[in-house]
């Protein structure tokens, strides 16, 4: 796809999610008052647009990769693009809604180089943002009404937009609760990742589809297809969670062992490891916090183990499945490359 | 209203709560092993359908004013509850999120007699659990299509509910800011409660006469009543948050002192209270803790100032209006008749 087209979807993408937020907050114009603090400037700089006094900024706004997916997509089956880009934005919104609450359940202090919504200004507070971006990304998606898609696809996409943030809630659920456990099996991996972070990308496919009009079983080829460029994309992030550069990345290095993250490499470590290092390993993550030496050894074990090159390999490997189902999803077409050249992206991604 | 009518609207209203969570658990049935947390039960808790170990309970569940609300506005304006009950489903789901939430935020650790989600399982589950009951509230309102309510009117109730649950997150923002402030009026509290408490009845009412089909002018009239009620719901709940008796509310007693809300109380005795009074109040609020004899010190002074009696005026004052605008409404009925009732019993509610 040229440069300029995906800039023009970016715009789009940013319009609607902005309009979203315009809306609500010039209807409560009255409501803070010096002293409060103000929700939807809070949102705003989560979102990149403000810096913590609240004076517009234009940081790095994370990756657009759902809603770009959604578009695409729309693209790819003959759809309008600007009609769909207000479910596209509160894709994005719902996103970030996630990111927010993450960020305070993983006590995570930074993202995208700057301070998270709770480290800045605490947790309660960091909760009501979140619940207020999720309603938000609700109200983006009706707004697609206004653009003329039909309201009984918008009612179909309101539902899956709601039962994907299900979804995605299951699948943190099962994230936390793995932090403390050493039982684990790929399939608990894959069911974990499947809410987390599938389950999302998978909607915002079928999601572009099904609101331009396609077929039930063309819409659900899309979300085949999206699901596995999400679980790529998910073992990719782990890959980067432990040796990602944290210039590029935006957080710490090593983070997901910091985090004690039972992510893929974890996982197959835990696996492989025979009993000494296992033994090792549970030793360093009983321990009060893992320290700079219990990551640098935590790293000598998965070099040990070659779970670096294993993990790629997961990635190339989702990452061809995700080809050939976008191929079945759809005939070749600007928007179908464009897609292709995303997945290629994706794969290969350093931050 | 007769004691079975109201009987029967109770149990739609439970059905299709009910109906909301076994759709989803069904679809993820094999999600959740042994180990790990099962999401859905632990909303089963809070809602009081289930104890600490998931077995089913019946426990209090609460009053159910809101949806309750919803469901005789409907038959006041000649609606059908039936339809309607996954509506008032949806707004009863939307408050049981914002409590889960509250819960966190405000350290409560108990509700209804019983440990809070986050006490009994952590507050990164809780946030979960929280985002997790507020989708299953959109769901719940999705659903009334099914019982033939237009997709239009749907569609504005969706709206309704998401532009709902801003306010309310609104009014929690500027609630947890208060805490620590002293330099608060009537107004500041008013547009607190407005978004807090007040909005969600509003709402209830408004939807209920909306997705039966009456004109916007009848519908907007019972949103003010619905407003009057909400406002009259806060300040009596101000009251009982100090002098409500424990073994009735279900929470500690004094329980706002200990918490240092800006409730109405405690704004009348700062804006009362001589310099003297004045300055033993926010010393006690300076500390670290209010502790017992604390608690017992901000009793004497609000005693010494007759607050108690002047905060039951305000609840008789908007109860009275709350009357005016309900009959202004809808012409008389045995459902206009069954809110009034509703709106006498919670004037004078001990728990």
């Amino acid at each position: 796809m040229a440069p300029d087209q995906e800039e023009r979807y970016l715009a789009l993408i940013e319009e609607s999610m902005r309009a979203a937020l315009h809306e609500q907050e010039r209807a409560t114009a009255d409501l803070f008052a010096a002293g409060d603090l103000p929700l939807y400037q809070v949102l705003r700089y989560h979102l990149g647009w403000a810096d913590t006094d609240f004076a517009p900024a234009e940081c790095d706004p994370g990756k657009r990769t759902r809603p770009l997916v959604c578009l695409h997509a729309a693209a790819a089956v003959g759809g309008d693009v600007q009609q769909v880009a207000p479910i596209a934005a509160g894709i994005e919104l719902l996103h970030n809604f996630t990111l927010i609450h993450d960020d305070i359940q993983d006590e995570s202090a930074s993202r995208r180089h700057r301070a998270t919504v709770w480290a800045q200004w605490g947790a309660a507070q960091a909760i009501n943002a979140g619940d207020a971006m999720f309603a938000l990304g609700q109200l983006a998606v009706l707004a697609a009404a206004e653009r003329g898609v039909p309201l009984e696809r918008i009612l179909r996409v309101q539902r899956g937009f709601n039962e994907t943030t299900l979804r995605i809630v299951e699948g943190q659920v099962l994230d936390l609760g793995f932090e403390c456990r050493w039982d684990l099996e790929r399939d608990d991996y894959l069911r974990m990742i499947g809410g987390k972070t599938a389950a999302i990308v998978a909607f915002a496919a079928w999601a572009g589809a099904c609101s331009s009009g396609a077929s039930d079983e063309q819409s659900e080829r899309f979300r085949a297809f999206g699901r596995a460029l999400g679980l790529g994309f998910q073992v990719r992030d782990d890959l980067l969670g432990i040796w990602g550069s944290a210039a590029l990345t935006g957080k710490p290095v090593a983070d997901d062992i910091r985090r004690r993250k039972k992510s893929l490499p974890m996982l197959l470590l835990a696996s492989e490891a025979d009993q000494r290092d296992l033994a090792e390993l549970r030793a360093i993550y009983t321990a009060p916090a893992v320290d700079a030496e219990g990551v640098r050894r935590v790293l000598a074990l998965l070099a040990r183990y070659e779970i670096e090159e294993q993990v790629q390999s997961e990635v190339d490997r989702l990452h061809q499945e995700a080809a050939v189902l976008l191929e079945a999803a759809a005939p070749p077409s600007p928007a179908r490359a464009a897609l292709s050249a995303l997945l290629e992206r994706l794969a290969t991604r350093v931050g």
